[in-house]
């Protein structure tokens, strides 16, 4: 590279963006309360698109609400560049998951701008719609439907716990943002997505950056378990249909059937509804998530196929019906990819390990449709999905400088 | 008597009156959600005190809420004799339960003015304030206050789940209600109220009253277990405080601890709320009810005691805290009024027999500081606190016929 393009990446500029933008949904305790489509997540795109603006970027969406900033390349039939991740957040998430990944982006755009570079194909960021699936499930709905994984179709109609749909809060965002429409599964020439960890290895082995190698596989099912409403204090409990009863009971064999000494399995019993949810009434439907993650997709499809035996065989005098919501095997990103995100690092003397994400993320679903590769920079203590979550602004600048390397070389020389 | 009061209970008006009072609140299923001072409570007051002031009935409230319509005696210095219930529902309750004391007074006033009696004691028809307790907990917070049993300042900070304050409701329904205001604690002569078994004996053994002997006691309390949120993706299992695990251990443990062949043990877990209630994030807090209750005030203050010791033992790596919310041991109804009510069921050739309050009634409040009876109809197959519940129209108007014969010979003859 003529000019070193990574010495212009700001650290300051950088950590500065991630405190303004964790502004839009703050919470109390520090944290981030910016839901999918909601009206603080319009707010952060708001900004996000007037700091890309503001850099000559050009502003777009696309049906399923993801947001592009183009750096237009000299070759426009060549297909883009991408890089990014998602701005929405748990309800009690941090200010890094996520939009470390689009400031990354934007700090390595504004890198490039500054180093006079033209590359040859367009770069875009991007901002991922619904990566968390908090508020609408499943998560990673945009990167799903631009794909072309999940139809576009089949996510509208999906609603929130007030009833609202994705369609119209779609509409909501479309209506507060207008921007132009760009269409769904573009060809697309490759993609990086850095991240925070999300787990505690790269800062408890003293490295900055996580090469990494693929993202263990996760089911994630739906059980919904139907009683009979009672009342609490003439019902005997032999006649009783306690939908709480029989789904505690499944909770606690799906824990002992899910046991695993080498710590590899990952079992979360994450959201448990109940109805009518009154003191004394006996529930008559308690609905709860099952999120089962094993790096092993054989492992992971044994054990992910029990999950309907265990239930069955605990409901006792209820009902009960397992829904897989979504079903995402392991997978390892193509080797030239982490080599050359992994030579980057060497050149720029940043210390570097492979690493597999434990989490899922929008690369998941970019990665069958073009060259996918992942950045990885430490989280404090491995602390994410809280509002505590933190990272040293000198990691994430680190991350960045490796990102926009990266970026440089896959986006190739325009001027040649 | 003189006239035969009971013969002018009309079966038809009093069934159709609780058809137009399950209005407010209907559910598509058929059944009421009227919680306690919502909009479809403030509605169902307004209906009956239109009922009331057609009968010539004066309409008035107290400090908590309650609403009293007062058929007034000649004697006006004698303390009166009341009837009533309450016209709150669970969220998903039925067209029965409270609301059938409340329209069985309504009526039975009816029949002792169309009768042309006129009482020595004022009788009153009363509706309490949340009965039920689902919006506001705990329940019984009418009758409570008006005994003096909870001071009126405990009250009215409780919040709801929309943090609205029972204050701030209670000024709402007085804005929509304006009727005078009679201090709480006033002195009373009687109490009797007519239910709904809610358990399924009388239908079982073929009885249309049930003699109220006594109220079952009830302890409930509140558990919170306190985790810590963290990714399901990347956080090992055996480094998590898994508020969820622990609580699912917990109800477990105290559903064995409180096996019961005989089951005289009634236990419910019936509310169940978890944070942040996300698929993917570990929760860091549940919050779960117990409900126990026994006919032996000696096994169930033993049984009581063990929550907190069960609770503190399953909770693993979390924090937990137990809180006692209501401690009502079991109670005996004074066998004079037993007595009084069994003989008019007698007289009217009506079946009777004596039968244990498995659930809790306002009357539980104001058995300590009057004479107090209740009267138990059948309800169909035992279903209560249900949009099922159901009850026969003969069924009623046989309790009402008992009920009206009962006031009035507690209120005495004012023509005598």
């Amino acid at each position: 590279m003529s000019v070193d393009v990574a010495s212009l990446v700001d650290q300051g500029r950088l950590w500065d963006r991630h405190m303004r933008m964790a502004v839009h949904g703050a919470t109390a305790a520090g944290g981030v309360n910016r839901q999918a489509l909601s009206a603080e997540d319009i707010a952060a795109q708001k900004t996000l698109i007037a700091w890309g603006e503001a850099l000559g970027l050009v502003a777009a969406t696309d049906p399923a609400g993801n947001l592009y900033l183009r750096l237009v390349g000299t070759d426009s039939d060549a297909a883009p560049v991408m890089t990014g991740s998602h701005l929405d957040s748990q309800p009690s998430g941090g200010k890094f998951d996520g939009v470390y990944g689009v400031l990354a982006g934007l700090e390595a755009l504004e890198a490039i701008r500054a180093a006079g570079i033209a590359p040859r194909r367009s770069i875009e960021l991007v901002a991922w719609m619904n990566e968390e699936g908090s508020r609408f499930a499943p998560g990673m709905m945009g990167s799903s439907v631009f794909a072309g994984a999940v139809p576009l179709a089949a996510i509208l109609p999906v609603r929130d716990a007030a009833g609202v749909a994705v369609g119209q809060a779609l509409a909501q965002v479309r209506a507060a943002l207008p921007l132009p429409s760009w269409p769904l599964q573009r060809p697309v020439h490759a993609y990086v997505e850095a991240h925070i960890e999300q787990g505690p290895l790269l800062e408890r082995d003293g490295y900055t950056i996580g090469v990494v190698t693929g993202i263990q596989g996760k089911r994630t099912f739906s059980v919904t378990v139907t009683g009979e409403e009672a009342h609490a204090g003439t019902t005997p409990r032999r006649e009783r249909k306690d939908a709480l009863v029989a789904a505690v009971r499944m909770v606690q064999a799906l824990n002992a059937a899910f046991a695993d000494p080498e710590d590899l399995i990952k079992f979360t019993v994450g959201r448990f509804d109940v109805r009518p949810n009154a003191p004394s009434v006996i529930p008559s439907l308690v609905r709860f998530s099952v999120d089962l993650r094993h790096p092993d997709s054989a492992v992971l499809r044994a054990l992910g196929d029990q999950v309907v035996h265990i239930c069955g065989a605990e409901c006792g005098p209820c009902k009960v019906e397992v829904v897989e919501l979504s079903t995402a095997m392991a997978l390892s990103f193509p080797e030239p990819m982490r080599a050359l995100i992994r030579n980057q690092a060497r050149l720029l003397r940043i210390s570097a390990t492979d690493i597999l994400s434990s989490a899922g993320h929008d690369a998941r679903y970019l990665h069958p449709i073009c060259h996918t590769g992942m950045i990885f920079v430490p989280c404090r203590a491995g602390i994410s999905h809280n509002e505590a979550e933190s990272a040293e602004p000198g990691h994430l600048a680190d991350g960045t400088r490796v990102l926009v390397r990266t970026l440089v070389e896959l986006a190739g020389d325009g001027a040649r």
